[in-house]
């Protein structure tokens, strides 16, 4: 049984198409609300409906731009507590700041603990987010947070194609290579490791050793995210230098910063599959890009966060 | 004596130029630090000197684009608390989302304090800000704040005009008639108040009646903040038809928003006099356009700040 | 549907009337509560009847003796927390302290936004309140709080007089206008402003110049609160200076501070017409002065906040 | 060496004379500031000298009425911490609501916590206290407390009667023994208890049997504070009862509440010894009462926690 | 009704066989979950089952080893709280440091107010103890605390002995009477006290002088723990020398520290009395030693907790 | 300069060799105090010397006993805090529960968060640590946070061996690959991973497939810590089975849990290096065993924290 009486999702202006398909999935139409910017460029959130006591969720992936996506997120909060929520669910389906984790040089912020602690701040309840850049960001929360993991799509995804051997699962950094494992587990494939070297914050990136075996296999590149697409296509390189046969990449998040799209169209690679956590604008849809929806494993957690059902059972396939 | 060791200042990317100027009248470098976006749109800062147990001020009017200067102002406030800073005060010439200080109607935020409490998550230990459009925002705060106002300084400007006789100070907004009168005061002039009607979200503005006598005086207009403009337009037309001669308009901050300069240079309004609280651009600014730097008075406030001398003793002109 | 069991109301010694007369809206009993004085001065609180998990509310206008009254709204708050109430609101149909909202002179308090500390310190989950001095007080507060405007209730009493034209409403403050303003739309009628001169802390008042037209109209002062009443004789002189007919004093708060009703009832104002925010002991009701309950909308913002319907649309006559 | 340059000392209305005391003991002068009320019965402070990064002691005992001055400390707090007030000691000589210190019944407040709470809330960095009702009393803070006794000054106060033998020292209360054992000990004396039970929140006494000897002896009733005088007499008539002689009775704070003082001069007891923890007004000053002056051990301790020197070695006769 | 939808009792590895016989009363089974620690030390703790807005119980006396349990007690209730349990109550029947309740020498802890922070950070909702070492120890908590007495239980185990008349009870120590009184009352006796000396840290006691009469009565020491044996050994030693017959010792916690059992069962205490409020392993199970059980009473209290009915009716035999 | 006066370095139980070491770096004797538990399992702290305004430095890794340690250390920063200690720095050279950093399965604990918040409210201000399992347990804390490096410590140490040539440096697990590239650079050597995968909860670890080339090469096993010595044991017979020649193993942590130096003893490894960060108790201290002290890296930290100067440059060789 509920706790809260309704259930209500909201969405900010970050991602509205996934906050309508998750409320479909929900079978309820999407709140109403207003967020905006008046000229003097302050965002502005107006809540159009009673919610008072009511099962809040704020459904806003932190897309680009990401620091008015978070902004808006904030000021959506508050609203929703001064307006009397019964519980605010702050619903992420891509965290951003997620690479600003710890102090790797001296004088650095951890950005990712600070939006975290920004949340908390503003009044959310709890947070439900999806395939973040690591683990530890959950313990970044002192709120409950529930992280989804959107590897059991794409594995399907994948699964489909038929392929059914000879195929080697690639992580694009040596730190990232559990994403892999997990994803090589659901294919019944070894995994492989290209390691990069990061130079500075210029962010040029330069592919180095292959660690592993992948002559003759069909390559997946698993990663949580594409930025640029420069990791990716230098991981190709490597992989097709070392006798990869078809390649391709699969990641959580198209955040495809620059020209991600039209470097990926030109590059050897096969097709790139991703989630809809955050929003692919019809200028940055290739050819090679498919997506799959995430929208019914976050309609069917919110639906458990509701209902005091578990949503870890969504994953191990049962009991509690 | 100082309390902490060395004064640091360092600006983020709001308004280098207004950094240069406090660290001029302070007689020392600005602060080295980065602060910049990556490709995937995060927001990064390195500060690039030791700032253990040190003083340190980091400057940052909440200019365009909005989002991204509070957001650079907080991961700057993050990394200076995690470098060990002995102190952080946040500099904040000019404090945006300052009218989103009530719930006017039902389901807003308050914003201003949202990001009072933002500001003190992130951890500055205080604040200097100026002018502030209501100064219940001081009590946003649990830190100590310290408020300069620009009217002396926009009232010594006109001072030096030598208009001796029949001035008047006009108010836009019954509200904020108390700045008018702190200005009249300065200038030994009556005040008059011209009342708009703001209607809805929309930002349009109409204005009403002039309350108060204009006939055949110099008008003032002053205000905390030039927005797109239409209210002072709309203020000066309504002055005019009631038979004002000359009409200035003070403003301590140039939001300058969409076609403000072009609509003010447009007008019949003789100048615009504002402060450097916020950066004007060469495109906005307009031949009526006069800017009365606060770099000295922001300058002098950390130096008595740093010493532990009386801020409020730079107003009452002495004692403590 | 209510998100918490069982409503009960209790009162603290402020004024028990106004909680009685709550209840008789609610159409419950007054909970049952000691707050009294032990010989040592030290105020004690007693609950006597189970609360857990219900849905508390303590009715505490902030009246004389002030400090007293916070102090008993404090450790009713701290009684009814420990107590393992379900949820907490405090009942605050006057807000003392108001005026201390801002630092107009060196190293004073903010003690509106101390108070507000206090009240969430001690563990209330939330506020209802009524005609604040300034609505910037609401952010004031983290926690969800409600404020009712008295000013429809005083509209509908001048309503009920059927004066048709030449009416006037009238501010003692520029900073105040907008409740005139409010006050005067439901009337519609324009408004006045008379300026006053506050020096020092010696809480003189030299009521300067008017601005707008008064001559030969029915002046409504329209005010938050009557104090010393000295504004309000300070005000009306400069009316029936400038050619007013009959004055009117309207004010949401009967604060009567020492000699205020005999002032009053010596004056010239034709009738003082408040609410029941505050008790108005016998000896301080005026001849002059007609009180207009708060007790049903108190009532009613109860019963809606308990069900989880909407307080706002009692004001907008609708919707949500 | 002192950490904060200087050290201020602020006295609010409870005990001026005590707070002049402790600054001609610390050779300064009493810092300047106003704690008054206005006519509505607000408490207004204003500090009247820079107190920035500077070591600022608030002296305020909680003495009659004890609510007030609560609030007045609070504010007071609050003001210096705008202010920027390098560091914040509340020095409380007498705190009340001491015996609200646990719930022995249901549904009543801690109060001696609650109040501990705001203290925190407004500011305070640090507590100097006396002679707390019951030692646990230091866990309610979380901030470092430094408590001194009474015990020592008192037991001189009697040393110097040379009354040398036949000595028996009374506790009030078998929960307060303690005390009256640190007392013996400097006497070199054996203790006794009189039970007394309290009856409900009336506070009616009556004492009941005797737990120990005192026949033929000079009997030294030890309390922590003297409130109605009820509970001293009833232990008097007992001691009487039982064959005491000569019965003096040493308190650490005159409470002297009600008709205390008029009671206590009827009564057999020869002398009330107290100290100026609290202020004794003329009118309650009885012929047979003697105050010791605890200024200077304030002053010494906050001398100690200027300089960090320890405060503990006051105590024990020296080292750290 | 209760607001929160499942009651659900967890146990740490303190006292398991309590935490059943609590289930046992409530007639619901005891919850799953692993709690143990890896080969590296590091407690590890795994709820078994959903607890998503479920009422939730973690039953945990602080038994040996205290830091274990302390420790595992915290980590329950941090996974509890991440896997968004609805409420956590904190069940403890021993709170271990709770004689570290003040500052009585310098530079030493308040550990009793710590672990009640600690608890609070964790994520404890509410505590439910038992008997505590002194009542102030509820004021180190924020969150509502419910203190149940063993005092009941040990006075019928008493009574069932029909020893009519010529009793006393005796308290160890000056400020434990009030446990004493509160025993005495409920066997219609007197009371006597011995006073005891604690050198510094080494525990060695010396038991002192006797107050009160106990002269060929049956002797009842009642204390709120037994630790090493050595204060209830020494006084009954005490009270045999001034003639008193049969001893009993009746104490609410066994903590059985060291060589207790050994000397006990050598003494010539006639039996001791404890509750099952913590563990009593075979190997400390004397055989004059007798438990009570106090399962019924916590089953009770949870039960009335989580139905939100009034646990003090419990003890004051009714209403509310 | 320094903000603090006296730097005082103090140790719990943990490793007081390590903090002797570290005074004797900095020239100073260790602080003065008791740590010890009282017969009732109750940890005690008492600190012998004076500590006001002072820069307390507290050493305590988290060895074994892993709970009493980090209540040690919880005690110890409260009774600092209650004793005015200037600023409180935990220095915890290793630090426990760090693979308690993420919900990995449903229902379990974030224990490295619940750490640093209990850290926090007990009441330090800043952390220095060493060799974190993950970076990212950084951003667990709010307070600044300074972690050093063993690895150059760990290079010098194998430099110092003079095997020039056909080096690999082999990461345990592919998410650790981070530390093996670092400690790699340092040795002008490629890396391998050796994949292995634990299962469930029961620590037993099945050493799997390698990544990379190792045949006839000398290897250099690189791991924060040494725990059972199993996953080490298993990568060396892997690294054996695959050609490698001599295999040393490198680790900042000698954790040594179980039969971890027996084990170690009887392998084909050829020696295992580690630090100082915990004490290797004389039984488990084997022959093969190498221990590369941190002393002076601990306390030249400290010496920069307490005199304000760079921590970073310690590693970056130089500036700032």
């Amino acid at each position: 049984m509920a706790l809260y009486e309704d259930l209500k999702v909201f969405s900010g202006n970050a991602h509205r198409k996934l906050a309508k398909d998750i409320c479909a999935y929900l079978d309820i139409p999407l709140g109403k609300c207003e967020v905006f910017k008046f000229s003097n460029d302050n965002t502005f959130v107006r809540i159009l409906e009673n919610i008072r006591q009511q099962d809040v969720f704020l459904v806003q992936p932190i897309a680009f731009p990401v620091n008015d996506h978070i902004m808006e997120l904030l000021i959506m909060i508050d609203a929703a507590k001064r307006a009397s929520a019964g519980r605010i669910t702050a619903v992420i389906p891509y965290y951003a700041y997620a690479r600003s984790d710890k102090k790797d040089q001296p004088r650095v912020p951890i950005t990712a603990r600070l939006v975290a602690n920004l949340i908390e701040t503003a009044g959310a309840d709890r947070v439900l987010t999806l395939e973040l850049h690591a683990g530890q960001i959950q313990g970044f929360f002192n709120v409950p947070l529930d992280e989804l993991s959107a590897i059991p799509n794409l594995a399907n995804h994948f699964n489909a194609r038929n392929v059914k051997s000879n195929i080697v699962v690639v992580a694009t950094d040596a730190g990232d290579a559990k994403r892999a494992r997990n994803m090589a587990n659901r294919l019944d494939a070894p995994i492989a490791i290209v390691e990069k070297v990061r130079i500075g914050n210029q962010e040029r990136v330069e592919a180095a050793t292959l660690i592993g075996d992948v002559r003759d296999r069909t390559a997946i590149i698993v990663d949580d995210e594409i930025g640029t697409g420069g990791t990716v296509i230098a991981t190709a390189d490597t992989l097709r230098n070392h006798g990869a046969r078809d390649i391709y990449c699969y990641a959580a998040h198209p955040v495809l910063a620059g020209k991600a799209t039209e470097i990926l169209e030109k590059s050897t690679i096969k097709e790139l599959v991703v989630t809809d956590s955050l929003p692919v604008p019809p200028a940055k849809m290739g050819t090679k890009t498919s997506v799959v929806s995430v929208a019914p494993i976050l309609g069917e957690a919110i639906q458990r966060i509701h209902s005091g059902t578990s949503v870890g059972a969504m994953f191990n396939g049962g009991g509690t």
